[in-house]
């Protein structure tokens, strides 16, 4: 595995997790609790009451764990079939011993409850560090303009808490917070206090960031972007060693607090979610349950990943959707559950944390409550037709930059990348008001519509802004609130705006995709609220200034306020992120949680509608598929039909000027033929065959397992040398006088793999791959072993059919 | 089918509707576009190349629709990947054809529009009839107190609507609305005029409920019960002709309503999922691609059971979660995605009819603004476990009493039953207040929290009763408002209240199951809104006079206001109904939506999942699964786990002691034997082997599909007779001089039929049938062919280890 291709770099998986099982260290002896390993149906059966022979203890040798059977090498596909397999077992045993003992009674109920006193751990750690996030980047972020007399620690709103000035307008300016300017020349105002802002602005920038890219490529690689591409993989059944590891935790926490605060183009909310699933993976070591069984660990990764969201937006249900419709591969009802409640606990820890200040969940609190009026979707399908291209062209060229940096020699130097990057960022970005302020600062002012006292420029609407202080009963809400010519505050903030949206366009193709955390979720966002304010001011000012035109009549007369700009922001920005990540309901539940009203969800669904169909029409990928696809991780799509009429024949190997299929035969090799099979081939099992002859499928024995097996009885069982025979049959025939006793290996033996037809339809073929997550499944032709497809085959024949390089799937 | 076992009698389907492929007119003339049939894959392919012989015209001819090669007979499975198979060939023609001119370009579009085009009708066709059930429920429902002298159409509210009397509670009482007793003897108060509106009362329960049950039985049977496990089950893959027939439909709507003005213990919740399920089922025979196909009609199907709920409850997401927790079987994300769409549209639909004459879209709206305590989770955790209690033991005496009314004399008289229940339920009813009035009155009342002018028995409280006319300030909502003293009407309100209690739990026992339509959501919600809001008065009146307790120090001073009653109510309403359901996420998401805030999401949590513990524990199923049982309907449920250890060779046929499997050679078998085979067994497929001795696997053969084809070329293909041989091969050979024509039947054979080898753990094939949806498999030893599963085995199998009867499952 040279390339692990993470964050689209060369870089090679250095740290190793805890969760390798070591293998070097293999003993003979095992544990007494050993769980059931799959294979060996017979052994364990309570009918049939087959006789048990002589290599009983061999068997049960070569299923200790210590042996490291049943294990996988990273970088390596799960079989789900086998792990649901292992997990029933135990649950089997636990409910077998139940009865037997009281302790066994009290184990077997804290198994039960262990799943969610693992979402409980999992939604509270996960709302914490969230919570931390939140302050964390708030106080550094501020720290960029300048500092509290009061206590460094104190972020400018805190600091300012207790000031006297408690108007609204004067809160943000009391004398303990200091901005560089005044602190270094003593000056607020004039060019002198510009450029010292500007120059400390620009420095704690690239500080921020040079330490967020340092720390992430000296201590967790796998600690940059956004995780969600990777995630989507491991809950698929791949096995990435490390990624969510405590490490990557640790360091995607710091850094991605660092790199939230430089002002990168970039969101923390992607990153959260690999947060949280590290927490539920670090969590999962607490119960064996949990810690043994890949596929189990992947429940609750699913969950995690849920929590995630629903701390990134305070979206609880929306974040289990998102899980549901986004993340997940296997996501069973019981999870459905679990995630739900644990997405609330991590809500709730967040809400307690209360990093925002104002006691709401919710990250943009939106209070509208103005009827929209059926010809406004035309605009609302406007935004969406504008958030499909962008999120379609936004991929392209960011998959191309990706792979320009991969191919290049500028994946080799990717701090000076970051660097780079974050000083073009802040320079350019500090002049402009929109784009100095963070991303969700930015989003939150472009959803608010100006009905409350607001000094925002976006708000500096004539009549309102001639009134000086505004009279009292207009802050009753927007009743009595009337369409306003726009003052020179609006058409500066029109210009800052469009400037601001290119700006962000270009920089975020650049910066997704660095070695720093980041998250795509707020800077898509950003592009479309920008874009959809700019249309939400443009069409209320059409509505003040042209009142009598048609389109108008009827519904926006002179005097009411019929166009909320809030909304169109809001539009926008579910339009755009819709375009990126090709999200539909999920996103809709999510704006939905965030308005609390169920009156914007048609304008919703139809902007992420025509988003969607836009974007798909110009590339059917999301950006985290894409980035998937990029770094060539084998992902079966459960979403995208596979629509060509090929059949399994066409797709196995070997194919027809291959040689011919490699088979272990039941009883008539040798421990050296083996060992000989395993060294002149580099396939990870091989199908067991009743004779070379006859081609009769017995059963698949994995290459891993075989290598572990050979090796421990090599070692550990006498009298096993290179010419004993290797069986897999139920009864070990007696050997001929003088011969070496043989060695079987049943227990190994997968008596049930799946075999499919050569005629099988390859749609059918990858369906059952995608619904039973197999590794492999064998092919047969009127009842003889022809060939074998893995998912590796079918990913490559994908890619083939769609005119790409079947090359570029990398891993098994 | 003799026992179909609706509404669990043993009435036969009388009804078949129009989806039925009539077969005895099969003509040998086929339609041109006929989609390419499962089976026979070699003939469209584009690669391979194998050379067509002279049998393609027979091939073709066996393909036509006309035949009914592909379809299935009533009270059968469907094959899931058989019909998706059909579906994406269906898919790949029209993409093959879209290039060649603009009609089929078109015809393409309109394709991949005619779902969400589906969708909308569905939601618009929903919401308007779940509006005018509503309308035409709450007028029928009056009726049985009064009239309208304005017009008989109008209801009490209606009439009333433009009374003089504008105050709040005077509002109910005008002129124009006269009880029976005042129009007939003249008096509103005294005896007698008590007696006459009794009567009254009592004739008009029995009128609508027997002119419900009289319709049920002479038009659509199927109509009768809430149709949720027969949707199940056809979701599941499971014909049921006519039960989602326009006829259904028609007659469903008008007795639900009927039904639900008689006042009986039934809700119109659970059948309006059945009528948007017939409105679904309905427009799908607009267009080919749903009608022609099982497993697209059942996404369809899917969507319509997330609008029946949505209109229901005004729930659209707890819809959507409902149909993919508790109703569907195949849930892709794109029908998620639509889903959702269609529950808009019909909550949109619903609101704009507006039948509660509030502009609201719940049915049940609550506004609640009193934080709950920490301490207040004991209480709520005690109504999860009344819920839990009350649903599991409803469930058991429900289906002992559908099982007694299967059983004896009682079945055969649904008209008498349903006449005295209705009868004993008007009598007992109208005496006490609050079962007189309708179910969701009832619910709408006790969730009330008193805060609004409220001249409910329920909220006369001591102070703020003796003051008379309650001050204007307190109308502002619960700021200010203290704990109180129960005052007359309260007391008198909680005896009626816990006589309600037992009535309603001891009726819906009898009601549910009938023969009119019933559903249970409304009752199970009745019983635990009662419950909870005893609870919760209990709780109010200890804070009263125990405030100095231990447990209400620090949070219940004198003076506040602590508890509210009505969330005890609403939390009682969801704890029964998850007991009798057993729902979870759709269960809180449907509550949520009602409250709208988060603010109660914890305690729903906390009582929604004591009371599916507390259920669960005693006993496994929710009260679908257990009517699905009752009837015997193949339905492989989701959600349980296989947990014994057998194999594949202890469930399948034939056993040891049985005759030898069935098969069909390849190339050796005549017509005649082929019939004989036929008509001497009644499996619905044969297994195709190579040879009998070898017992190797060539394909599957439906038996429908035999029967058809050699019906088809005995009447249609000259020189078909008896003694023809019947070959399955890809070329057909050449007979010897003077023998008849081969038949060359290797269209109709499924050449990918899944096998799995005898050593297949029974979890794992269990898991393969219910993702891939099966409707059998077969088994293999070593390569050769050893038996067969079904899933009708498989049911009986897991019947058999749960020590139930094998023979209660009746259908394949």
């Amino acid at each position: 595995m040279e390339n692990s291709g993470f964050c689209n770099d060369n870089y090679t998986s250095e740290t190793s997790d805890d969760d390798l099982v070591d293998l070097t260290g293999a003993t003979c002896d095992f544990p007494e609790d050993v769980p059931y390993l799959d294979g060996d149906d017979s052994a364990g059966r309570s009918k049939g009451g087959q006789a048990q022979n002589g290599s009983v203890d061999v068997l049960d040798l070569l299923q200790g764990w210590g042996s490291g059977v049943g294990t996988y090498d990273d970088f390596n596909t799960i079989d789900w079939v086998r792990e649901k397999s292992k997990d029933r077992d135990r649950h089997r045993e636990i409910s077998r011993k139940r009865r037997q003992s009281i302790t066994a009674l009290l184990l077997s109920v804290s198994d039960a409850f262990s799943g969610w006193l693992l979402m409980l751990l999992i939604g509270l750690m996960s709302g914490a560090l969230a919570g931390g996030i939140d302050i964390a980047a708030h106080w550094l972020t501020d720290l960029k303009e300048g500092v509290c007399l009061n206590g460094f620690w104190f972020n400018h709103e805190h600091c300012c808490w207790n000031s006297k000035e408690t108007t609204f307008q004067e809160r943000h300016r009391c004398p303990q917070w200091k901005s560089w300017a005044e602190l270094t020349v003593g000056v607020t105002e004039g060019a002198s206090a510009y450029v010292v802002n500007y120059l400390m602005y620009v420095i704690w920038a690239l500080l921020f960031s040079f330490l967020a890219v340092f720390l992430v490529r000296a201590f967790a690689p796998y600690a940059c972007g956004s995780g969600i591409p990777e995630i989507k993989t491991i809950l698929s059944g791949f096995i990435i060693r490390g990624y969510l590891g405590k490490w990557t935790l640790v360091i995607k926490t710091i850094t991605l607090v660092l790199a939230v605060a430089s002002g990168l183009s970039l969101g923390k909310e992607g990153p959260l979610v690999h947060v949280a699933c590290c927490c539920g993976n670090i969590f999962c070591h607490l119960f064996t349950k949990y810690r043994k069984n890949e596929a189990k660990r992947r429940e609750v990764l699913s969950a995690a990943s849920a929590v995630g969201v629903s701390v990134a937006f305070g979206a609880p249900i929306g974040g289990v959707l998102f899980s549901l419709e986004e993340v997940s591969y296997y996501f069973p009802l019981k999870t459905l559950w679990r995630s739900f409640f644990a997405a609330l606990v991590a809500a709730f820890t967040l809400r307690s944390i209360n990093p925002f200040g104002n006691s709401r969940l919710v990250l943009f609190y939106v209070e509208f409550h103005t009827p929209w009026h059926l010809l406004e979707l035309f605009p609302f399908v406007l935004l969406g037709i504008f958030g499909g291209l962008w999120g379609a062209l936004f991929i392209r060229a960011n998959i191309a930059w990706c792979r320009r940096r991969k191919a290049t020699r500028l994946g080799r130097y990717p701090v000076l990348e970051v660097a780079v990057v974050s000083l073009a960022t802040a320079v350019l970005a500090f002049p402009n008001d929109y784009t100095r302020m963070s991303g969700s600062e930015l989003i939150s002012e472009l959803f608010n519509d100006c009905s409350l006292l607001d000094s925002s420029k976006l708000c500096d609407y004539g009549p309102l802004a001639k009134g000086g202080e505004p009279a009292g009963n207009l802050s009753e809400g927007t009743v009595g609130q009337a369409e306003r010519p726009a003052g020179p505050g609006v058409y500066t903030a029109v210009w800052q705006l469009a400037m601001a949206l290119l700006f962000k366009m270009a920089i975020t193709v650049v910066t997704f995709g660095m070695k720093v955390p980041s998250g795509l979720f707020i800077p898509s966002m950003a592009v479309g609220a920008v874009a959809g304010r700019l249309l939400g001011i443009g069409m209320e000012q059409l509505a003040y200034y042209h009142h009598d035109w048609d389109m108008f009549h009827g519904w926006c007369s002179p005097g009411a306020h019929c166009i909320t700009p809030g909304l169109y922001a809001m539009l926008g920005a579910a339009a755009c992120l819709g375009g990126v990540t090709r999200m539909t309901v999920s996103l809709v539940v999510i704006m939905f949680e965030l308005t609390g009203g169920l009156e914007y969800i048609v304008p919703l669904m139809a902007a992420v509608m025509t988003s969607k169909w836009v974007a798909d029409a110009l590339g059917r990928e999301g950006i985290y598929e894409a980035h998937i696809r990029l770094n060539g991780y084998p992902f079966l799509e459960p979403k995208e039909e596979f629509v060509h009429k090929t059949l399994a024949t066409d797709v196995m190997r070997p194919r027809r000027s291959d040689p011919p299929l490699s088979v272990v035969t039941q009883d008539g090799m040798t421990v050296e033929e083996l060992e000989g099979l395993i060294s002149d081939t580099s396939y990870s099992g091989f199908p067991v065959v009743v004779s070379p002859e006859s081609h009769r499928l017995v059963g698949f024995v994995l290459r891993r397992d075989l290598v572990i097996s050979i090796d421990n009885a090599r070692r550990c069982q006498e009298g096993i040398v290179g010419v004993s025979r290797v069986i897999f049959t139920e009864h070990t025939p007696v050997e001929a006088q003088g011969a070496p006793p043989p060695l079987n290996l049943r227990a190994i033996l997968d008596l049930s793999p799946l075999a499919i037809t050569d005629h099988t339809p390859m749609e059918i073929t990858v369906d059952i791959f995608r619904k039973l997550g197999l590794r492999q499944c064998l092919v047969t032709q009127n009842g003889r072993l022809l060939g074998i497809i893995t998912k590796k085959d079918i990913l490559k024949h994908m890619a083939q059919m769609a005119n790409r390089d079947p090359d570029s799937i990398l891993f098994n």
